[in-house]
């Protein structure tokens, strides 16, 4: 079984440090420069130029683009991926991406809809570390033209590949959920350090909780835009009811309510441990 | 030279811990399972039961307590506190507690008001650490009372400590930057917590970017209630910048303008890492 990647970035090039060690790794990116990166540091043992080619030679084909770059390889490459091929695409969305690919009609290979939640400040194939995978979550949403051998195989892989939890989930779910753990939090993120505004030197008065907080606000630009506006819908949702909490707390100030403030903190407290303790469904 | 310290709690052990390995340090707390295990854990040298002895044997005295009872500690003793005294207290505001403390007039010591910016999610001496001060930030906000020589003194202590940076500012900066760096980055933790709406198990697909944002909503919520609210001003007014921040993006998303995403993105990147390199006082 031969494994080939399109798309050597900070995923991209992970999935290959990973499989290698079970797989002969194949790889196709755009930039030279990243190739021979891969190849010089044996991230990968073998580089494409032709895409056909590439095609014929890889069984499984990991699609390690951004989102829109996704839908536009499936869409230029349709007619020449052979039948029986795997396709893994990756990114972090899904009801959306289903949907364009889905206008494309009957396609011949199947292609399984994934997201690692993993991810770094730091983009580029030099940034790779298997440890961005080790005892991270891996989601998979099924549709139903994928074969259940398929759904399988790519759930052995991300075992392959470090992951810890592998979800089965519906893309209505996964997007949904999503949302709320990743991409609010990265929303509330680059809010916070925009709404910086001080004369001091900031460095010399914060703690570990505004490091903790910002670090996500060193964030890839002409990744997360896809993201935020391809899930709109539950991404709007989401920042709503924020918007909400944030005013109860705010309220609870303005009136002096101690209790009140007391009681959001019990909540917020209690609700933290429970997901630490994976429980938090069963409230 | 003697150091005593009123409340054993996480900041007040752990000034116990880094202090004694240059002073005799004394420890007074209204836990007797505390005291017995400062001792026991050679946290502390002596404790006392008698006030009036702690206050005639120490020279240096750390109020390592919440503020309303810094407050009420300061009204209830201030008879007994001998002169030349140095009162050093530690709470996370400035201009509320100045205002309250000067409304009892003359008093014959000296009231040096500090913040270490340190903590952790958890209260108690029994998670007092000597890594929690470690190059970490420690702010003196001085009064016209105050001594020079006090002031000198405790950023002395504070290096023995093992705080990296001391900054002397005045009050108002303090709690201005303050509302910012630590105050509105717990609201936002917790409203990010309790925002929570799914069946799923979160814990299933959650990475590092919810996990750092929601590490302090883990909350002590007897003290926060009493920074939030003795800080309003400032901090209602950074709550209003970050709900319009927040709101730039919301529109943004709405009108799928992916320029605008990128620009606020490139502007948080931006800011971000010029805290990191500590210029962000400079553009």
């Amino acid at each position: 079984m031969n494994i080939g990647i399109v798309g050597l970035g900070l995923i991209g090039g992970t999935i290959a440090k990973t499989l290698n060690q079970h797989y002969t790794v194949s790889g196709y990116d755009i930039s030279e420069a990243t190739i021979t990166y891969a190849l010089e540091h044996k991230i990968i043992d073998r580089s494409y130029s032709d895409l056909k080619l590439f095609f014929e030679d890889n069984d499984i084909i990991f699609l390690c683009l951004y989102p829109n770059a996704i839908l536009n390889f499936i869409f230029q490459n349709k007619h020449f991926i052979p039948k029986n091929r795997v396709i893994i695409e990756i990114s972090g969305i899904k009801k959306y991406l289903i949907s364009r690919v889905e206008e494309l009609g009957d396609l011949p290979f199947d292609i399984i809809y994934t997201h690692p939640v993993a991810g770094r400040e730091k983009a580029g194939i030099m940034h790779s570390d298997e440890k961005i995978f080790a005892n991270a979550n891996f989601v998979i949403t099924p549709v139903d033209k994928n074969k259940k051998q398929n759904i399988d195989l790519v759930s052995d892989l991300a075992k392959k590949m470090g992951f810890q939890n592998i979800s089965i989930v519906t893309p209505e779910q996964h997007d949904d959920i999503i949302a709320y753990t990743s991409q609010l939090t990265h929303v509330l993120s680059l809010s916070l350090v925009n709404a910086i505004s001080t004369d001091l030197d900031t460095r010399r008065f914060i703690g570990d909780s505004y490091r903790d907080l910002t670090r996500i606000s060193i964030i890839n630009e002409k990744l997360w835009p896809q993201l935020f506006i391809n899930n709109k819908e539950a991404l709007i949702h989401k920042i709503t009811e924020f918007e909400s909490e944030l005013r109860k707390i705010k309220d609870a100030i303005i009136m002096n309510d101690t209790e009140k403030l007391e009681s959001l903190m019990r909540k917020s407290t209690q609700i933290r441990l429970s997901i630490d303790r994976g429980k938090n469904n069963e409230s």
